[in-house]
């Protein structure tokens, strides 16, 4: 299976916070933002995996600016690294709002999704190559945040995690 | 302020997963349970401020099983703790197929919500009390997820997170 | 086939009022309560049958309170009767505003449905066996009700309905 | 107030069945129908009254077809008469299964609606002046009908409601 | 194969322009008006070829006044002519203010479909027998709009568009 | 008013198609395409106009190949020029199926939009700067296609249109 690399499976979406997504503040719901994450994510995992692919897991989520009515929301998903028949896919969100020309910060995310062949059944998608910089890191850190999942999930026990250790030592 | 029992917020919200929900494969997306969480938590969340609230972060979720096309799901929503203005809501997602009558769990899930006076502005949320030793194992956990999403934010140091630290050791 | 309680079949769902469901004066529009209720009745109906089921009528709807935007949307559904292969389910609608704390009714109605089989033929659903005074009521009243719709469906002969006709004498 | 004919108020809405509007056997929900026949009524009523309106009650609905996806559904709707603050609407829903030109029944329906003034208050409405010989039966049927209402509603005694009497006699 | 007329596919769709509908200065966004004018005309187009149908192009469109929130929007779709396996469906499009009885027009477009057979292929539809004068004048002018059409997709060269040299001179 | 390039607008846009996009044979409906296209060059428009910007027109569009179920629609979309008050949009339609890794080209289009200002007046917007040969040619070309839309709507007479004679000869 030939590697690729992250910017093969980068997805731009692009949407307008209409009045249904809003609540009576008309504060943007979280609802809406993490669905249509999980669509970009959705479809950069199927690029990367040229398979059907269904959510397995999302990371903590923080929504740092609430975003308004009208404004529009911005959702870049990529690749970062795969594990076996699973993917893991990173996200950013920003909003803004045009008449004003203001830019701003919503969240960042990491959805992971496994890959089916036609029969329904997990399959093996192509490795990762990271290119930049910047790559490299989330391919690194893809490790710790595996680690994380497990261990919430209640599939390792903490004291095999040893990535996650290391966080708590850096950091 | 007067404290409020989770009883008092509990909600149940239940769906049909229909066409538009699933992909090729007839699964349910994420993205729509996601989705629906954020509703059900919100509304539960609603009660127990009487107030307007906006999702501030969702925890790590793990789908555990698919959701088919037909299939019922009921998601049940209950808060766990206050932390000053913000709150902290459990999701129990469940699905079931009708007429093969079986029951399965889909995932659990911790939302946090902020609530807004008039103004936008965050106000205080009454206390939790919980009743029953389920809750109270939840009320006391609360704590070790919070320092854990502000780890997870770059809010504080792993260090300085005395409950994770215990959650490290411990399980 | 083993008769069934109405509690097994009771089903909750919640919703918030959007700015879609409304008019312009911010009521909620009839047709999207009756949809809801078609849904949650259906539900139901269909943990009941263990079935794929199918609406077959609706009984008179009086709506006695308009509903605002934002506001919280809370449906019971319990079976009510079962008549060979229909089954009739009942509901409950009421409303919440929650920043200011106000439960108010909107409607009760009554839905009937009509279980298939995997070939889209209809076939029997269990009987219902009522446990509380009020379950028991409406068992009872089942009749009546029946007997209305197949007066007003043209099926049944005024001067036939012996319960309609104790309806008039007693109420 | 000038009074004005059914005609006036005619309004007719057509739909195609969509994979979303379906149960997993592929029959139309009732509660789409329902959604579909408020919309069309309220445009028939607000046609009538120049007004606002809101659904105040609809009357027992029977389904005589199912519906299939990818059918086209034309609804007919039509003020048969005003009482007060309150407006009469008819509706006929037919369906269509284009490719093979067969086209069914699925029901007929009655809405009432309340005219609201830009307060959000009742207002009345114009009067009825039924043309055709049909109009003129539905015009004088209304009474039943709304007597019909008001008893399930709890607001007539059913010795007080004089047109129900004679339709349980003449029928 | 046997001609239709005209009015056997007239179709006419209503709608009320709900929140979702509009940007944030109340107005309709012009590709909801470009959606139904699609459903309505594909299904004027199913009913004269008697089949399913697929959009193939839509002729320019030039909107005349902005439709407003709560607005009730009336289309009235019918075929005009049909080239080979191709349809020609006409569509004008019209709004109300119904509580100020304002009506006022929004813009007509032409529609062309492609009729399948049950294997997904193009079939031939039935020709046109326009009635009116109105529907003659439609019948003609499609040939003109047909070398429109192919010249600004690059499969027809204008000098061999006969129709439409008449237009630069005529008009 | 300061110019800007074309880039400085480009929006990508991203969509799966789901069940309730596509008519009984599984291919894309038009009216969701259009509708998509809408959206995406009012937020083109918007981020050149830095306004609320309305849809004036759409010019002739032409499906070139039918869109299947599951498949990933990619529409990028750029400003192209400025008259006055409003804004020309350039609009390219991918899909692809990414089990078999086949791409495929839907349409091109042109929107047009007015932007407005607070009170809902048209406003002038900022000149645009084309950079690449591409966006000269795109440039140059929406005179041409400013004359046919004028003449189309009526409000230019053929021989006034200079710029589309030379297209019939050239071509």
């Amino acid at each position: 299976m030939k590697s690729k690399t992250p910017e093969e499976s980068k997805t731009i979406m692009t949407e307008i916070v209409l009045p249904n997504d809003t609540n009576t503040l008309n504060n943007l719901r979280g609802g809406t933002i993490l669905h249509w994450m999980d669509i970009a994510s959705a479809i950069a995992a199927g690029k990367h995996a040229d398979a059907v692919v269904v959510t397995a897991s999302v990371d903590n989520v923080s929504f740092e600016n609430p975003i308004k009515l009208g404004d529009v929301v911005t959702i870049t998903a990529k690749v970062t690294r795969v594990f076996n028949t699973s993917l893991e896919i990173r996200l950013e969100v920003w909003a803004e709002n045009l008449p004003s020309h203001t830019r701003y910060r919503s969240n960042e995310a990491y959805y992971t999704f496994v890959a089916l062949d036609s029969n329904g059944r997990p399959r093996k998608s192509p490795p990762v190559e990271p290119q930049s910089e910047e790559e490299m890191k989330f391919y690194e850190s893809a490790l710790r945040r595996r680690e994380l999942r497990l261990v919430l999930a209640g599939r390792m026990k903490p004291n095999e995690a040893q990535e996650l250790k290391s966080l708590f030592s850096e950091l």
